[in-house]
């Protein structure tokens, strides 16, 4: 382990050689840190020798933060992620699903990862299992996907369809959307870690960013 | 109110004139009862003229001791419902679901709960959503049914397909199979209750006798 | 399921023929929805032939968008409802009690759902049972009724009561009403999940939309 | 403080005074404990100059041997309580509700405490909110008692109603009676805590001694 | 029950009689009420010929609104009751206990409340057990009261202490004063439930007002 | 949808195109089966021309009763899975890691999913976090393999440390070993989901046969 | 990190050097393994040059295979402990309080665990807050005492009280002494995580071993 | 405990001996005060002679009012902790950990209140267990503590490793650091009450006061 290193930036402690090891860099998450914080770690991952350096959970103040010092960097406002640097070339391809609308922030999250991971992302948006029709006439995309992500709330149902319909793994991703006996998520969640149908894979409720990682793994390893 | 009658037998103070006040009389939750108490309440509603009396929840014993009391009776020991007297002549037709075929105990109390309250019954078992042709097979029953009653447990997704293929009101049963985050039956009961399609309406986890009552009520509505 | 169209406005893939499935039309779930996103949805199921658009927890930014767009458009401040189009002509009546005050605009949400439905809808109020007698001097509004939805928040005790007076289907609402150990709305959702009195239903805490739309195929269902 | 004594019987630490600070000696609680020991603790009471010693949750085999060293001793298997020495004589009345049968080993628990706590007790069973006209028929009893204590478990909803019925004070015990979304009694307490009337106090669920202990104070206060 | 009258007052349903069965009239639940419907609830109460009529969990405005409509009313902001009408004379003496000075708020919502209903209130306020001298020291007041109120957040572990050192009956009312594990109240109203000392009752957390109403009963039970 | 067949074998519809929509055929779920039910499944899945059947959760009783039917069929008593036919050769290899020697079970139901599942399986176990260079000592096996389940019980800590040395998927498999708070698996859960380090994917509380099930799909997609 | 040896037993993967890092030794935890197992790993153990070796959580047929391999062995059956080999002089003090006697097998863990860890144990035995002068009594103990254990189950509000009398460490163990509410220790552990007082340290439910390896930790540091 | 003085200041009743009996003195929880009380109470402590009063949770606007009284107060704004008068010479060094950046306001309160206690404080941040080598580089350091603290929130799973690493004891805090099934702390609450290795004991979620006050013990005890 005395190889890794490590860059004491004051406010934190990069992880500068995390990419090397797990193919993911040390991304920068910025809910609870300063604009100013954020922006220290950004600057001292790039100063470590990093292509690409971004945070996620990026609130408007940070994301103008980052645009001030960096004018040339990329903020996607939806999935709140910022970027400084060169996107690799994207490989392999990962399908990601919204059972609604309201699941949007969360999809763009995942999204926004693939594309900084350099891994190709095609959207379906809106095909709850209220409308089963709609479930089935994904069954093409689906074939072509690397991984498949489903992003749903409420009764987070859209997983255990999806995954009785190919031979993809599943990521599941619980969103908070719904009120009331939906808990802020835990019912979905709670119904992804028990769908009847094996294949699926759970993250925490709301992270776009650890189903975007994960597919991203996934993909890579399929087109190695 | 004055005109309600209660008749005391010890054990209990039985509400004699309940099925004239609902259409279905008091029926004998047995569970936490001895065997001798259910056959002094069943015998006290027969007592006070009611042409069928029933008890659901029976464990063995209790069925033998009803057995021995009335040789006449009928027990269904999956259901673990007893009763003594005539069932009523059906009218309509509830349809009963279940995802998976450990599901079956709590179906058949949905069952034999329609049975005694005279209104019909049909099951289609073993439609869970990993197999969602299984589920599109049963359109044309879902068309003739008076009302839908839908038995799942773990992720509890059936009847968000369910409803949104049909416009009967669907009565959705969560049941304690599963193991894990299923937590007894909670992952489902939390499913249900968010389900993404209306029409759904909940009863609690394995209460296939509050479903039957429920699903009895708008069969004879129907057919009124 | 090949008849079944699908409208895909960009942000939503909407349903078009969901009324014709199952006797309700997709409704917009305002709630995490632009005001411009759930315009473009209603606009996207009027322009698919639908005579009625409707949205639930229309926002007062989303409500004056709707306005600006169809002065005509009905807005229900309480209830949180917008719709756009003809109010079909309605059939049967629902009786709706709420417990107290505090529960009114859930109350106002099932109203307004049965309206959009088509059903009729009679409404008595503040008839909790720390007053028993103001629920018995319901018992003549019960017999009168296609089916019963009872609103509750706190202890959520009066369906419990209610469904031991009438043979007509109880749907349960438990409302977020109440603190400390009310646990926003989880007090009532379990006490009416655990009715001592069959023929109680139960839809999510605060769900008027979902009890509305119940009840209004149970009223159909009786008239037809 | 200084004047309290304690009474070490290698087993336990007697709180030795404990009746003349509060009204109650220090009773037993059996659980947990082997026979062995509590017949040590019942023999180190009255060695201290009780005139009355009792334990509660008593096991068949705990029940045995009190009676083997006490053969005058006084057990009652439903309340599980076994008492040794002269019970004094009663003051006051309580009354004591249930909602159901199986309620009744948690209100046999309050009557014996009751009883060796020397208040009178007066029980009526069966009356929940089911069948409504029950719980009506006893307004006259409710004028009698110094206190009110109702045992219910399922919806728990009875508290909520006797009490605005009466100026008594209600205790109220939710019992572990009922399976599902009862969760063991939690639905219950839940809606006890949140009862729309005032005037109902809770204790743990199951608890019916320290309801009586309860009970019996006020009982006590108001003979005084 | 023909006898209890309701006065409809449009947004509420009022139960004039209440005080005449229960000792404590129908007292105005403001959280969820504009401020004009809180004041035509009083309004309402006063009209049909109560001497004094109440609110509780009153707002600023709604207590500028009752201040405004009666300029004699009495508002008191801590406890955040308003009242209008003649306070009865005081009979007996509830003391009042609070574990911390963060506990003010409910404890003053009691002693409001025992003044609403005519009975004497003593507070001695932030004596927790860390500092078990100071529990100690409010022995001879305990002695002197006919029940003793205690209000206390985090641990909640001052009940269980105080009963073990007065024959008086314990009210104890759970705050949300604490954080993390505290629960909003959940913590203490745990350890007040399973208090080892009986004689304890619990109300629900900040219920300021249930526990003053019961202990009102208890000391008008004790005075009579 | 209309090429997928149902086999109706009496007490379940067998989903006989599973294996081909899905890579992995209808497994089947013994638990709250009788004996005689799974030995009909296994029948009905060889009789519709699957190579091999297999059935999770088999109890004791299960075992003999297909050993007695299928002489040649191959049991593991302690993953509890019994399989009748031909498994097929495995392709790549998943490392399964245990943090403790109790959660043998759950990791043998991993790798007897695998080998069913045609994918190589290399264990290392009781390499738990308190003796960190044990987890240190693997990292050559982690470059090694197409996917890494790890199995972990009480905190549940060991995906993180792991996911933080590879960039390999990582299913992580709480499990129910441990007691008092870690509430039968919630612990470890919990932790399991809220991962610090990205690139951890969860399934249900000791779901071995999940895990296995998506661990393959990972190995096969990398093999292709 | 290289110099960590670790002894390969087959069932196991002993961390042999903890004792040189950490001050105990790998511990058995009996649980969820075969007698056999817990033998092999007490052997390793001793093998690898351990003076002495222990086991925790044992059952009779545990502790009849390590007296049946090791005749000199001491097996403790109240504290479930078994150990093999020579036990250190003991150094320092601890004081181990218990609530009451049904919290003895916790007790037991935590005196049995500082026994085999060198350090002195005293016991003080059912002192709960409900009778107070016997937590006050023992002041002087608490003065002599390196660190204090609390073990207390119900409400476990004697940690609390205990902290605010020494300015010795206080760890509260929480027990699953109780019913109903006390939720299997969850009532005191979340009483004792917000004790009022502090200086408390919480361990889990019934983790005698855990607290009496940290009670040693401080003892030994206090002794240095 | 006659000795033990109180000084009532109105708003509180200050423990004025509990420097004296606990190491501790009172500290003012400001939380839930207003600025006057706050001010109040310090000002009461300062007066009885304490040479240094302080409060946790202090506000902005109370550390304002604190600094317009005691221009010479020391306030940390990050940590919320304020001061007034002398802090006692530093003994002995308790290492403080954080896992991450974000955990930075609850481990300033534990450094806060070891340097009010007198305690010296050595702070290394930023070294979760994704990074596993960051954790390994602070052996020296834990070796030369007398006590270490560790901070986490997500999966709170640090304190495990570190467990395992030295022989000091580990005070362990969860931070509500983390978003969805993260629960507000709960998940590394849970983790480390159920840490693989012992010697970790734990505090409420937050509670960087309590940490601080606990190892300010062990570092007082281990230099006596």
């Amino acid at each position: 382990m005395t190889e890794n290193r490590t860059a004491d930036v004051g406010v934190a402690r990069l992880d500068v050689d995390r990419a090397a090891r797990t193919g993911t860099p040390e991304v920068v998450y910025a809910e609870g840190k300063t604009p100013a914080q954020t922006v220290t770690c950004l600057a001292g991952l790039l100063d470590a020798g990093a292509p690409l350096a971004w945070a996620t959970r990026v609130s408007p103040a940070t994301a103008a933060a980052v645009l001030e010092r960096w004018p040339e960097a990329h903020v996607d406002p939806v999935a709140r992620v910022a970027r400084v640097g060169t996107v690799p070339p994207p490989v392999g391809e990962v399908l990601v699903l919204t059972a609604g609308t309201s699941d949007d922030a969360v999809a763009a999250e995942v999204a926004a990862t693939l594309t900084a991971s350099g891994v190709g992302c095609r959207r379906v948006d809106d095909v709850g299992v209220a409308g089963i029709h709609r479930v089935l006439a994904v069954a093409p995309d689906l074939a072509r996907a690397d991984a498949v992500v489903v992003v749903a709330g409420m009764d987070g149902a859209l997983p255990s369809v999806v995954a009785g319909l190919t031979d993809r793994l599943v990521v599941a991703v619980p969103t908070s959307v719904g009120y009331g006996a939906a808990f802020d998520g835990l019912a979905a969640l709670l119904t992804m870690l028990t769908a009847c149908a094996p294949g699926v894979l759970v993250v925490n409720i709301d992270n776009g960013f650890g189903a975007g990682v994960a597919a991203a793994r996934i993909a890579r390893s399929a087109q190695r």
